[in-house]
């Protein structure tokens, strides 16, 4: 039994919908069906979510809201009308808007119900348009579905209980069509997801539902070795292991966002990241183990916007206590760090740039100089980090050597390496500046075809 | 003006004595000079050191002393016999014994007094055989001196208000010559440094004077690129910095104890290791600052006994603390830790074996299962750190990819790499078995003649 997640875009018009049909239609496993609100249908298209937004924050600030509801329930009738369904739907739709406008609650609590009509909606339509074409589906509302969830507006924490009555899920007969992205309190308030929740939703049902497979439906056909926007058409990942995804993610791919997918790691589900424009593509699957392969290197991802900042004190390391007190600093300050190499005499600490305001910065470096006496203390922004991720990289020979090779061919200065705690991982800081360079140089050493690992071994040799 | 130091082999008999007498003769800025106890003049020999230490042991056990106190008499007998100077000498050390064994005092401060005896004899002699040979010598003691030290045995501290006094020495007319290893207490008590001291007392001498060079004579030429048990006859270093010297001795260079140094660096004095039985030798420089050179690798330390903990848990890095409350409970248990690299959802921390017992190790473990509730915490032992130490490292290009491919190339797998922190460093965690290999590698690389910086990057061009 599998559960199946389909995206804003698969969502965005008649005819995307009509591919989701198809995908269900074709695979009568897939018994639980996923839905986002309807998402762009060209570049500069506005999201159903945005759309419903600007209608909640029209009528909390008594602006005139018409043309926003308008514009809201054209596109859900053009959609209707292209499928040929009734619209007995779009009067449900309407009148649902309607009572959560004149819902006199909390405002947070009013945007919660006003945004979760997007998903609500995808799946009243998408369940219809599958019961117009013959299958045996029907639409089930979160409560129903047995999501229920902590009552903090925009950020619900699924409640444990749930998942026994998730399971029932199971029981029912037909296609199970649910809306993603929010759930129902104890008290019965209408609470959504942090944003992008319907990838949680998903993984939350198939995880409580014991699914086989969690099927994740997108715009792209599987998950890239590395990002497109520095290489072009780059290899696609067939097998990825939850560790290797964790990693990738955390570096700035973001074909969804990793914590979605916890509850499905958690319970070991197996989760295919497909294409509903190409539902025939293999796609990524995300496992919880792999066998070994000669590549072990499955990614290499890199994010902007990191920190450091420099320690140096003269005997440091005799000092027991130093670190700690330094990384006590940053915790009293709520900031949360990355990575802290450190030397002898020295210590860095590398953190996102956006937790360091000007006046945070003067705090922290006051604090470190009065409280820890130290030499010099120096910060340093625009740094990228680079991660090259693949299980079992801790015990390959020559990787290290490859990736700081790709590096010095690019010309590209190492500021920091990072390598020994993370199995999967080796990480590496750099200007920003070099980043596409060095990343472009890495892919051409990793995923090129003359790369093999046995080299950096030899040329090593040839330089004695 | 200069203060020169003398280690124990340069003191060990008349010969040895006589070359240091050239020494001094030949360099009137030679002004202040400082002696340890006769060493070691064959591999077997005890060092007079370790012979009062045993005189005073049997002492104190109520053994008999006598063959003991014949040994050390003997020994001074004939260096002073071989030096041909007056046996009045010998009568003032013989009395100086008797009077510290008759010493009323704590068992801690006898073994103090009677350790001294060896610097303070062959300070003694020295001067003596200076002023024979038509120098104008005088021995100093050190509270002539103005050593002034905390109440400490056997690990005296310098009192601040030393450097003042000390700074008088250089009124005194010809050379003074001061016993190394001890000093005194204001209440009068004799308190000697830690072991290795008279190094300690030549950097105190120095730094106080604020001499224009302090000259450190060992048995060696100079500070080796490589410990000479992995490679037959390596290169010399000529110029250190401090910083490359704290790295280099924190990794296991035992040419003497880096901290001996100390008063020195701060003061900023240069330091000058050079040979008693080759003075000629240029030696090896330890300065506060150095020209760039295209060699940026001076030297390449390692050192064997450390350990390190693993721990793993899911979403590690989205919770604040967790590091600091990891380094807390070393702390608690009074573990000093090296370096902490650390990934995503895992974090090691690398320590000195040696402090980490069975028990520490339960204690350790428990606590960080009960209090941190980690996924794994793993222990890894028998791990080797290779330090490759020059200044400049950091900005340049390639030296990473060098070091890497030769560890590659050695077939030598790398646990940890941790660069990033030290401006003049760059640390690599390995298996110990494989150390001899790695560090054979890499002097290959960066030491013999085919090796240069930009060859890595050449090589990895060609893997294009």
């Amino acid at each position: 039994m599998k559960v199946a997640k389909f995206g804003g875009s698969s969502v965005a018009n008649a005819t995307q919908i009509k591919k989701v049909a198809d995908i269900i239609k074709s695979d009568s496993s897939r018994k639980v069906v996923v839905v986002s609100a309807p998402g762009k249908r060209f570049s500069d298209d506005v999201k159903m979510t945005d759309l419903l937004i600007e209608l909640c924050y029209a009528k909390q600030n008594d602006q005139d809201y018409d043309t926003c509801l308008q514009k809201i329930m054209t596109r859900f009738q053009e959609i209707i009308d292209d499928l040929g369904i009734s619209h007995y739907i779009l009067e449900d739709i309407q009148q649902t808007i309607e009572k959560y406008l004149q819902f006199d609650i909390s405002p947070m609590a009013q945007l919660d119900a006003l945004k979760s009509v997007g998903e609500d909606s995808s799946a009243k339509i998408v369940s219809a348009y599958l019961e117009h074409i013959g299958l045996d589906a029907s639409y089930v509302n979160p409560k129903d579905a047995g999501i229920f969830v902590s009552n903090e507006p925009g950020n619900a924490q699924l409640l444990p209980e749930s998942f026994s009555l998730i399971y029932k899920l199971r029981e029912r007969e037909g296609v199970s069509v649910v809306p993603g992205f929010f759930g129902y309190s104890a008290d019965d308030d209408l609470v959504t997801f942090s944003r992008g929740g319907s990838d949680i939703t998903g993984a939350i049902l198939a995880s409580g539902t014991k699914a086989d497979l969690y099927e994740n439906f997108t715009d792209v056909d599987s998950v890239f070795t590395v990002n497109p926007n520095f290489v072009k058409n780059p290899k696609d990942i067939t097998v990825l292991t939850y560790k290797e995804m964790r990693e990738l993610s955390y570096a700035g791919f973001s074909v969804f966002h990793d914590e979605a997918l916890i509850p499905a790691f958690k319970e070991q589900i197996p989760v295919c990241i497909k294409n509903t424009n190409n539902p025939d593509a293999p796609g990524t699957m995300v496992v919880s183990e792999k066998k070994a392969t000669d590549q072990c290197v499955v990614g290499i991802a890199s994010d902007v916007g990191f920190c450091s900042l420099y320690v140096s004190k003269f005997l440091m390391n005799r000092e027991v206590g130093f670190g700690r007190k330094l990384l006590n600093i940053f915790e009293d300050e709520g900031i949360s760090f990355e990575h802290t190499p450190s030397g002898i005499d020295d210590m860095s600490v590398i953190f996102r740039d956006n937790q360091f305001t000007p006046e945070k910065e003067k705090v922290v470096i006051d604090r470190i100089r009065h409280e820890l006496n130290v030499d010099t203390v120096s910060v340093h922004r625009d740094l990228a980090v680079v991660m090259v991720v693949g299980e079992g990289l801790e015990n390959t020979i020559g990787v290290a050597a490859k990736a700081t090779a790709s590096f010095a061919q690019a010309g590209v200065n190492i500021d920091m390496i990072n390598q020994g705690s993370s199995e999967v991982s080796m990480m590496f800081g750099i200007h920003a500046v070099d980043l596409e360079q060095a990343i472009q140089s890495l892919y051409k050493e990793f995923f090129t075809d003359e790369s093999n690992l046995e080299f950096s071994a030899v040329s090593a040799k040839e330089q004695q």
